[in-house]
């Protein structure tokens, strides 16, 4: 199962400890972690899913795999600018939204249209999102999906 | 100019009246209208263009321009699917939103990320949307902006 | 009938005659111009079909429409790269290749896989190609398709 | 280091043969196989990299990753049809092209355009192709490269 972590490339320090958090409680599911590879948000929770021996997928807007952070373990480049923002949710199966602005929008909307599970902590307010208050909740959550 | 039209490939008969005099303003104003080039809000806007001797790009998502609606001057095949609404805004200088759903939410997202002016008419409450009652303002809105 | 003119975006002057030939006997025919929107055969092809009235697309690897030559009616601003190559080929129904490097090999390729005829002046020598010796007599072909 | 194999979706067993020993050898190198993640040579390579132990990315044209062969690890679904052909590249340090028709001359020219070092086996005859015979001087070739 893949599990995206979608929100912003610059976060306070109070989201990235959530990102981490999520990161480490996908690991924890044996689940692999997708994000866009980049700073910020998902930067944490691929540092939090490297904490604890999980496997993450970055896939980047640019030309070049070297632009991922140092916690992805697979790098895709696609030169696809924020279109890459639909192949994050195409190679999710759950899609955990943490804070973010435009480019999280646009993720949270792709997700809606694919009508994949969409979990929310501190983000945009659109309907269909399930809201919870941290990733503790959010990782419970998945895991009585089953 | 280019202004896109958003909006669903389903809507109702007052929906598709908006649209519709979206289009027409487009035109009159000298404009040429961009859209997703299908159903909808988009084969109304594009009808209402016609309507007034305007020019229609239709940016499709899949991989024959034929699919493009009757009133479509210019189809654009993609095979894109959804990240052709990626395109649809990038080739707008101006955007109005129209009621819809997810996949124009995923426009709105993108314009305000690629900080597009956009005009919402009963669409997405969305921070930095400027908010119209119907297309007559949102032509006016335009027309001022000179 | 939307006619693809392919070709690199530096060229020779001959190459260029031979590609304004080329834009001119598309316009003379009535169909529309699809090209790269660039420099080189593709600004060539444009003025040619320009000075015969035509109607010329031109569909841009990059963000800004703004960057296509001046003869583009249309441009179309993807930011897809060299993948934008994929959709000249696309929107075309015919395809003429005149000289070119590796991007032309990769619409050659292109037009190949989705089985559109491709005539082919001083360009690569790859089986499906229908080698002409000239912009008249691929013209001439093209008029006797009917 | 990922090394890109390309080839048809469809094979010969020789081909197939072919593609199995290159996967495997890709595999003994410590490098990942990068893939279009289909049948044919994607399919056999995979099967030859995972033989011994190897890591295989496919890149996918469709929308959903479990259209990937079974030796497949990382499937990476795109919806960009042939598009896709430019993110194998692009995944790619060095490319190994065996047999193949359109869709991987579109991959050939890619790898020229990024200036990828490209080794062909039984494939087309583009200048800037590094020749061999079989998958052991390939990965002879590229043990040399260091």
């Amino acid at each position: 199962m893949n599990i995206a972590v979608i929100g912003g490339h610059v976060c306070s320090p109070d989201i990235a400890r959530i990102a981490e958090e999520a990161g480490k409680g996908i690991a924890e599911l044996g689940a692999t972690l997708v994000c866009g590879g980049l700073s910020g948000v998902m930067e944490a929770s691929c540092r939090g899913a490297k904490s604890a021996g999980g496997k993450t997928i970055g896939i980047l807007p640019g030309h070049d795999k070297a632009a991922a952070n140092r916690y992805v373990d697979i790098p895709i480049a696609t030169g696809l600018g924020y279109m890459r923002n639909n192949l994050v949710i195409k190679n999710a199966d759950i899609v955990i939204a943490i804070d973010g602005k435009e480019g999280t929008l646009s993720e949270i909307a792709f997700a809606l249209q694919m009508k994949k599970p969409i979990l929310g902590i501190k983000t945009w307010d659109i309907p269909g999102i399930i809201k919870v208050k941290d990733a503790q909740e959010a990782i419970a959550r998945i895991k009585q999906r089953g």
